[in-house]
């Protein structure tokens, strides 16, 4: 039905005959000629409709906004002066000799000029007119460009895209599942899987060494703005391998694919411990493009009177720590306080702060009400430690460890975004070397990753101080968000009941949720790893989307609802009669369902 | 961990050491040194550990049958006499030095020998194991390696892969829904798709112009052998085309896909119209390497006093058919009562047939039951007719059209076999003009394809004789199977309401279900079509798998159970509740969720 795409017309194509298809962009009428925008996926064409050809002329004048037309014209090169520089297309446009009606459109519920700023919630209902827009089209076949991509390196690097199946058990991942009641076994629900991460280590044991799925994940949790109740995985698992080997190739396919699609050379990625990501950045996924550090200056107040320093720095769970901003002198009352306001979010009680004016000046340089409670000797000597300069000023942290790595970690986010001190545009990393288990509010211990993770320590040296004990994890983190995470996996039956007791879950219990899994190791199972990144946030971060929702085509909203199918509805109670089922509450409105919600009992 | 594959070893790496991991396929002890046959997934090495190495040697003596090890040692040919050139490693074996066991192994559940057989409730159960099979392995090898073809293969004619919701509303199909309860929204329900239909559509109507996925999609329907609660689609839509050029497309694509993954040339598919195919072959599905032919024959018999051809022949919905079968006068009476007991599965109430002797002795020549019915001139027509020759059999049906179409359809099929009449491996077609509707047994019209099909006539004249209608769909057709099937999609929304008002669909109906859809009608909707082919049946067919099961990795059985991971299973109460939903029958066993399903009323 056409010769070209819309955004493939140039000066290559003068007085050639073209047919484009697509919807009418814009409409103006000048000098008694009409002006139709035409587009397509590819882009704009202007065609110009004259008197001289009356039948298409009357036609034209009937067209309106997102009308779906098909244009029949000689290519021309515009009037000099009326060229548009900013369009591929701008040096040409068509001469319209026929013109065909393929639909007509209704005026759109907004207008799809990208400037306008639409609520999302119109946005998402007419969703189908949304993705029209340019930049939206564009992040759709961005995302197309990228899992095709990833798809054919992986094939080439000789790993199977395997389907692994949506109506499943729960997995161990712990967030909420979604569940899907069986009509065939009564009283017996599927969950949806939150990841394939079990049936992945059993393809590894039925020998298909390289795996890799995009694949469809779901977890029914309250959302946050970068979070959706179904989100896209890039799942992939190997054998024979250790992490040295992995993270290279991962690390091999993420350069490649930015070159490739954004042409950015992406540099190596640095290795760095938990432990130090923690200490210099309070953050286990630092932003390295914010070239400022977490000092601790612990050691040097443990001795004051002034309790707020002296409590954490006696603490074992607790911490002083110093951030240094160059030229933070000039910050104002105000912009200390919105900052003091800023870390309490993260349960900090204060922000204590030293202005640095002038150093030769001694502590007489220095400028802050804590001075005086830690005396002159530790001022200075904090303010040394923490290699701050005239000028500068530096912002204190004391409290649990947890509180200030998370208070000071995001303190040090914002200062270094307000401050435009951004070093670079991408600061990827590896972040290794994680503990096997954290603490919670109860004391018990919880896996840092998933029970399927490999320790670096035998099982006895974890039994023994399962608190100190490192995993074989590693986090793939681009400017300070986590990409992708993974792992080397138990493949030994005891070293998996090992971590099952550390965790506190009985034999029963791992049998009743994972038996097949424990099984699988005793018959045969390689050593085995793998790692899943997650894709929207990746396209997310490539294409500088502000929302996730910005790069699904049909994504729900934060109270999980799709607002253009009005997803989810309601169902007949014939249906979950079928399904064995009943709502908790009789629906109100509809006789007829509350005496079904009665039957059977 | 290695340096080849244990498939990868030849006579080109004689005296080379080589380093490989895998799993102990066989082991044997003879002249005093040890042989292993290591295996991964390319394939499967000798090793031999003789006494010379103590330490191997006598870990090797330790190994057992799948024991998962890592040998280091050096190629060399085997000794004269002892090749194996059933193997592509036969010619060498490798002289073990270095042997670490990575894991030791159980006695698998069953042996992996290809030649057992095992039942596939054990399979399934294990199928961590069964997977280990080198033929279970390859097929899933090559489904990847077809899914990877036909992606790049959209990819580079400009489709885009475009992901749609799993968690969604119900969907045109009509099969049963899977239901996913709701927790945010309290009595609502998600539904699972039973295919990306209208989400692929408002993709046209946003421009995207030419998309793909590669779709999970679900229906809760009782299981026949070929089916499964969730199966795969390429589901592929485009815009500005018509049916042309979608089918030469697509066609292109399988005919290419054969030749690179099986290095087959398919010929140029015909094109069939529905009617011409009931009428020769009595099915919509045709397997033309069978070269029998359905003979209309009621105008012979219109006349005969025999009632059982007569009453079909004079009735507008009756048929009367012959079906030739070329030397079939060999069969047996025993043979021909199977084949009449066959043809009552399809509902025909008895199978007629004439023997055909010898023609030179006029009716003489024939031999039947029903020639004294008949009478000899209309006998001798009906085997004119039938181009029956000497030696031939003609076997008859009479009955409703449909009876007579699926009996004598299924007989064709099951002749063609027995007596080993295939003319061909692959025998393609595309099946077209395919009316808009059928009548269901309460006389109302289903759509035979979807309600979203366009019909090939004007809307007045399909509400004028919706019974003869055609539509614009087309199915690829494959050895009898239907491999996909599609159409192009009505775009106009008058043309929609038509269809709703002939399928007795009510406006509100049709808004309650598909508003979006006629929404999206309003707002600029491209003409556009599409197609979807059934991934896992292509992949059977292409790998010649007896059942759908074998060429998914982690499949169902026809009750919808995993027996692997003994999907679905039971939840908490406490999930339920979360979810708004109690089962309609309280646990009997667990005295605590009964209390819990009491709670609440």
């Amino acid at each position: 039905m056409r010769s070209h795409y819309c955004g493939g017309i140039n000066e290559s194509h003068i007085d050639q005959e073209v047919t484009l298809c697509g919807w009418v962009h814009r409409r103006r009428d000048h000098g008694g000629v009409i002006f139709l925008d035409l587009r397509d996926r590819d882009g704009i064409s202007q065609v110009v409709f004259d008197p001289d050809t009356p039948e298409s002329f009357n036609l034209a004048e009937k067209v309106r906004s997102e009308f779906v037309i098909q244009v029949t014209g000689r290519v021309r090169r515009r009037p000099a002066g009326t060229e548009n520089a900013n369009m591929p297309t701008g040096q040409v446009e068509l001469l319209g000799k026929q013109l065909s009606i393929l639909n007509a459109a209704a005026t759109p519920p907004f207008p799809l000029d990208e400037h306008v700023d639409v609520g999302e919630d119109v946005r998402l209902k007419y969703r189908f007119v949304d993705l029209r827009r340019p930049e939206m089209l564009n992040r759709l076949r961005f995302r197309s460009r990228v899992t095709s991509y990833i798809r054919n390196f992986l094939d080439s690097n000789g790993f199977m895209d395997v389907e692994t199946p949506i109506l499943t058990r729960a997995t161990p991942e712990g967030a909420r599942d979604y569940l899907v009641p069986s009509r065939t076994h009564e009283g017996s629900f599927f969950a949806l899987p939150q990841s394939p991460q079990l049936f992945k280590q059993l393809l590894m044991v039925s020998g298909v060494d390289r795996y890799y799925q995009i694949a469809k994940c779901f977890r029914d949790e309250d959302l946050r703005a970068d979070r959706q109740p179904e989100f896209t995985q890039i799942d992939i698992e190997a054998s024979f391998i250790d992490e040295e080997a992995l993270m290279t190739l991962n690390e091999n396919m993420i350069r490649s694919l930015f070159k490739d699609v954004l042409e950015v050379d992406l540099p190596e990625f640095p290795r760095m411990p938990y432990a130090e990501a923690m200490q210099r950045y309070g953050s286990d996924k630092p932003d390295l493009r914010i070239p400022l550090e977490l000092v601790d200056v612990g050691d040097l107040v443990a001795g004051v009177d002034f309790k707020v320093f002296a409590g954490p720095a006696n603490d074992p769970k607790g911490r002083v720590a110093a951030l240094r901003v160059p030229k933070g002198g000039e910050l104002t009352r105000k912009q200390i306080d919105d900052y003091t306001k800023y870390v309490g979010i993260y349960g900090a009680k204060g922000l204590a702060y030293i202005k640095v004016n002038d150093t030769s000046k001694g502590v007489e340089g220095l400028q802050s009400p804590i001075i005086k409670f830690l005396g002159d000797d530790v001022a200075q000597a904090v303010i040394e430690r923490s290699g701050a300069e005239d000028g500068d000023i530096v912002f204190f942290g004391a409290d649990k460890t947890n509180v200030v790595n998370e208070a000071l970690g995001a303190l040090r986010i914002k200062v270094g975004h307000d401050l435009n001190m951004l070093t670079s545009e991408w600061a990827p990393l590896w972040v290794v070397d994680f503990p096997m288990f954290e603490e919670t509010s109860d004391g018990s211990l919880t896996a840092i990753h998933h029970p399927f993770t490999a320790p670096s320590c035998s099982g006895d040296e974890l039994e023994a101080s399962p608190a100190t004990a490192l995993s074989r994890a590693y986090d793939m983190v681009l400017n300070g968000t986590e990409l992708g995470g993974g792992s080397i996996r138990i493949h030994d039956e005891k070293m998996q009941e090992s971590v099952f007791r550390t965790l506190g879950i009985e034999h029963e219990e791992a049998r009743a949720k994972f038996g097949f899994l424990l099984d699988a190791l005793k018959y045969g199972c390689p050593p085995h790893g793998g790692l899943a990144f997650g894709l929207d946030r990746l396209i997310m971060l490539m294409t500088g989307a502000s929302s996730i929702r910005d790069v699904i085509a049909f994504p729900k909203t934060q109270s999980a609802t799709c607002l253009m199918t009005q997803a989810p509805g309601e169902v007949d109670d014939k249906q979950l009669r079928e399904l064995h089922i009943r709502r908790r509450k009789p629906l109100a409105k509809a006789g007829e369902s509350k005496e079904d919600t009665q039957a059977g009992e």
